[in-house]
């Protein structure tokens, strides 16, 4: 018997007894120090330190509610989600996600490897920080951890097998309410919208009835088609980053679903990065460097996507119709086409709807940041509306992004 | 304890103790009479009657491999999905599905309501019997089942809940090899193609490139659309039918899968019955009277099941972003496209595939059935290559098929 049979939530005081009832990982007389470092809504998130060494862990537990809203109740069970999540995701991308060492599905927690020495993503991009390596990590990440969980790839029965351990219709509802619904229809009166950029939310998205019609069709998509094991949530917060490494976290929100659904997030995700330091970056040769560098990334981690997923394709592809010749490119065809216009639902609904990023939120400057958001929206709205013939390149992004710059 | 506690096959003598075990639907002094009648590939299927009353039942229970290959293992879990579907589809679709009294898990039987006085419609249609109302009933079959089961209408965490639930591996991969894929890459060498047409379906489904990549888009979205809770297998030999009442049943290859397959295979097959007609009925009045009201059934079926469509989406619609307006059309859109590709797999599956039908094979002359099957093949082609905007309406069918019995 233990008092860790029955599941509470853990305070930090908590947690060094719990590590050591369940792993061998400290020695016996070690000094722990525990803290909550979490910041995401839905998790509480521990780092337990041996103070000696400087050895630590993570356990990371789940609630029952989210952190921003006590009545949006959610299933725990999105742990053990996470926790095979990772285990897939470590085994066709190594080295680009965190290490598990154990998940308890009694107090609903994971512990897990310490990606101590490194930053989250979006912390680092809001300091203008570089990372030269990351559209190689990313783009290997997501060629690996995409196409192979496909039926292109993976034995069919083992593929639906998949399809329903990851139901996931709490997170599911959230994605489907807060991206596909909400920013354009303002029904549940969540939204965020910057004042000074009402009129504008008004004019291009809440009277846009033509870009309803085109978000109402790719909700319907992201709902239905089971395409892949997508990570879910794939923005700047859910990667951990320095010079060298890149890991890719918190896939909580994981299930079979279109997979330019990641491709799209990490898009959207870098752009606000550009949109921070164009409005807060004051030396000109520092500015020009950092949003240069956003610029060449997304390029990059497009062309990179591509060239990777045809070599990956073709060395995997096991289905005999999916070798059929021009099945390939159709199908990557269509992987483009969802990519830019979850790109552009990603854009809008963190600049106008419930959840924002600091990216743009910390821009002080009432008028830069209100430009950048018209930048964002604009650029989005053509992501999604010129999604099936326009996106089909690095280029394609690199001159769409320029275009939407030069109208504000 | 009982002997049914434990799995096995039955026999005809063993079906009256094990109904009577299991309900109270004959009295105990009944003499009962049991007869095996089933003709589907993957059950066995009893009736028991009392020989004095008349009053029947009818127990189907699965077995462990399929009767045409004991090769093919199948689950027999597929019991348990069929009586559940039988539930969904007599609750969205009252009076147009039997009754299921029971279903035991253990020997994977279904006890039912006993369709007497109805026949086999592929078996009624072989004698050249005219049904009227069919085309009636079995759009409203179509639409409520279908519509209805939809993340449309359903609220989207139920609907989850259901796809997790009907997922059916082994019934699928069926589908996927012997529709999607055999009928054009004969890799298993099941195919059964008449000898007499041998080169031509050589040139027209083996050779032709651009054919195989359409099936091979379709045939992914077959796997990964989890559009709606579809029959799977809706022919004609899975329908009873009389001049007053149309029973669909046998849906135990049911699962989450795009509507249009469903729909799809009904217009094939009723395509079959015409091929019969019209090859076999020697008087021109008669065989006009009823190669007539199969054209004219096709038409009604596809207008009856748009019409319909229309009315029950407006009623039942419940998503915001479906509200949208042109969303209805859009999606009626992508259904119709679904519902043409797949009337030309299910034609040609059945005409070269390993699963032929009798309405072909039953045509002795063998001129007569080569240019049965040309005409199928051809139509067929016409279905998938042209689905996206070729078939809209029921004309758009009528036009079709003459343009291809036009053509032999």
């Amino acid at each position: 018997m233990s008092r860790f049979d029955t599941y509470f939530l853990m305070k930090t005081e908590d947690v060094a007894e719990y590590v050591k009832e369940k792993l061998n990982f400290f020695p016996e007389d070690a000094t722990l120090e525990c803290k909550e470092i979490g910041d995401g809504n839905l998790n509480y998130v521990f780092r337990l330190k041996d103070v000696e060494t400087g050895k630590s862990i993570i356990v990371k537990q789940a609630g029952e509610a989210t952190r921003i809203s006590a009545e949006m109740k959610l299933s725990t069970d999105r742990g053990r989600i996470e926790a095979k999540i990772l285990s897939i995701q470590g085994k066709y991308a190594p080295g680009l996600v965190p290490e598990v060492y154990l998940y308890d599905g009694v107090m609903c927690a994971m512990l897990m490897q310490d990606m101590i020495g490194h930053t989250m993503m979006r912390t680092g991009l809001i300091n203008h920080e570089i990372y030269p390596l990351f559209p190689e990590h990313i783009s290997t990440f997501l060629v690996n951890s995409l196409l192979l969980t496909t039926d292109v790839v993976m034995g069919h029965k083992e593929k639906k097998e998949n399809v329903k351990s990851f139901i996931n219709p709490d997170l599911c509802e959230i994605s489907e309410d807060l991206v596909f619904s909400e920013p354009f229809i303002d029904y549940n009166k969540r939204n965020n919208v910057f004042p000074a950029n009402k009129d504008f939310v008004q004019k291009e998205l809440y009277n846009d009835k033509k870009l309803h019609l085109e978000a109402a069709k790719c909700k319907f998509d992201f709902m239905n088609n089971a395409q892949s094991l997508i990570h879910g949530d794939l923005h700047t917060g859910s990667i951990f980053i320095n010079q060298e490494h890149t890991y890719v976290f918190d896939p909580e929100f994981a299930f079979y679903a279109p997979m330019g659904y990641d491709i799209g997030n990490v898009i959207a995700n870098m752009f606000f990065a550009w949109c921070n330091g164009d409005a807060t970056i004051e030396d000109a040769k520092e500015k020009e460097e950092f949003c240069g560098w956003i610029l060449d990334s997304i390029e990059e981690i497009v062309d990179k996507f591509i060239a990777k997923f045809k070599v990956s394709f073709k060395e995997h592809v096991t289905d005999t119709m999916a070798k059929t010749e021009g099945f390939m490119e159709w199908y990557l065809g269509t992987v483009l086409r969802d990519t830019a216009a979850v790109a552009g639902f990603e854009s809008i609904r963190r600049t106008v709807g419930m959840a924002n990023v600091k990216d743009i939120t910390s821009i002080a400057d009432e008028k830069k940041r209100a430009r950048a958001e018209k930048i964002v929206i604009t650029l989005a709205k053509d992501y999604i509306m010129n999604r099936e013939t326009s996106f089909q390149s690095g280029a394609d992004y690199r001159s769409a992004i320029e275009a939407a710059i030069a109208k504000f």
